[in-house]
């Protein structure tokens, strides 16, 4: 049986969950304590990270590098397009929320009112909760703009990229930390995401000690 | 004329000089101060990094993306495996190197001694620095362990992986913060890549304010 490590509201974990939900792979979802460092997890991986998946008897770490391979061997249904143009623009928004997004927003909302508490490194920093829900304004503009322009992120079609954004957003919307009222289009595109077959697991998620609003697992939010 | 906005130290565009160079594509170096947010630049891309490619008329950003957007397009010589387990490898290393060496070790040593001052944004935190060089250790006994089991780091031929972990260690060895004597096997393999035609750009650069230890870009160091 395939195993993915991870926790339930890591933007990366829940990257991997809806590719591999999306290709119709099944998965047991093993949660990792990953901040404890259990010796048995930093053999799976050294890097100490989540997600890691067990698949086939291999041990792989690294998002990124997880959902390239997944999209490699098991292309039906793509999650890229074919041609080199259309591929960078993926990777390109990709890395603009797995870097620039979380170093900017995810971190400063999500890691400081959960990860600190969840991992008993105390009370939130509110200079951070303050850059994060300032941050977080021009990245939906920017989603905004990009939306108006296509019907997915990266183009015509749904592609890693929307699963990367729909990641952060919906573990930050389990947080409330998402004003859906900026923009109606970024709105429809995660409505149209999040009534995926793929996304249901997510919305099931229950964090104990945070309970979401009730719009989090509502298809018509 | 291609051109590459870049910072000569940054590892990030070290990796994809390195691409370009590697695959024989003449590009013009224009050095960017990133950190000024030009107007003219941001307009370039909007994340207010460096690298950024101007190639055929495209304007590309994220070294990751570029990098895989060069090999696609220019698969001759080639910095990647044909098969999906060996790509996974070489992603997962540069991420590795991109994420956590640049997190643990890139961050605390270059952008502690050179980035501070380069931007005005005063001395080195010794705590930081402290934890760098600590940090790199380790790293390096990790490439030591990859580099006794496979002739590259990500296996038997020279890859991404490689130019990764070299754009790295090339900018701390330039600021004389990599122990070459930690690991024979580790300094071999620099040797090996520092001795392509495509690094020689690279042990060219001149930084204003720092001079390079001789052994910088002697290629029997």
């Amino acid at each position: 049986m395939n195993r993915l490590f991870h926790v339930p509201l890591s933007p990366f974990c829940r990257k991997v969950r809806l590719s591999l939900a999306e290709k119709r792979i099944e998965v047991e979802l093993v949660e990792e304590r990953y901040w404890e460092q259990d010796p048995d997890f930093l053999r799976r991986n050294p890097a100490a990270k989540v997600p890691v998946l067990k698949m086939n008897g291999k041990m792989m770490a690294e998002s990124g590098a997880i959902c390239e391979y997944l999209e490699e061997k098991y292309p039906d249904p793509s999650l890229m397009p074919r041609d080199a143009d259309g591929r960078y623009e993926v990777r390109r928004l990709v890395a603009w929320f797995d870097d620039k997004f979380h170093h900017e927003v995810t971190s400063k909302l999500l890691y400081e009112r959960v990860n600190k508490k969840v991992t008993g490194q105390g009370y939130p920093d509110s200079t951070n909760v303050k850059a994060g829900a300032r941050a977080i304004k021009y990245h939906l503009d920017y989603m905004n703009w990009l939306l108006e322009h296509r019907r997915w992120l990266a183009g015509d079609v749904m592609t890693l990229a929307d699963f990367a954004a729909a990641s952060h957003l919906s573990a930050l919307d389990y947080i409330s930390d998402v004003d859906w009222n900026r923009s109606e289009t970024v709105k429809d595109w995660y409505a149209k995401i999040k009534s995926r077959p793929a996304f249901r697991s997510i919305l099931a998620d229950q964090i104990p000690g945070f309970v979401p609003p009730q719009h989090y697992s509502d298809l018509d939010f």
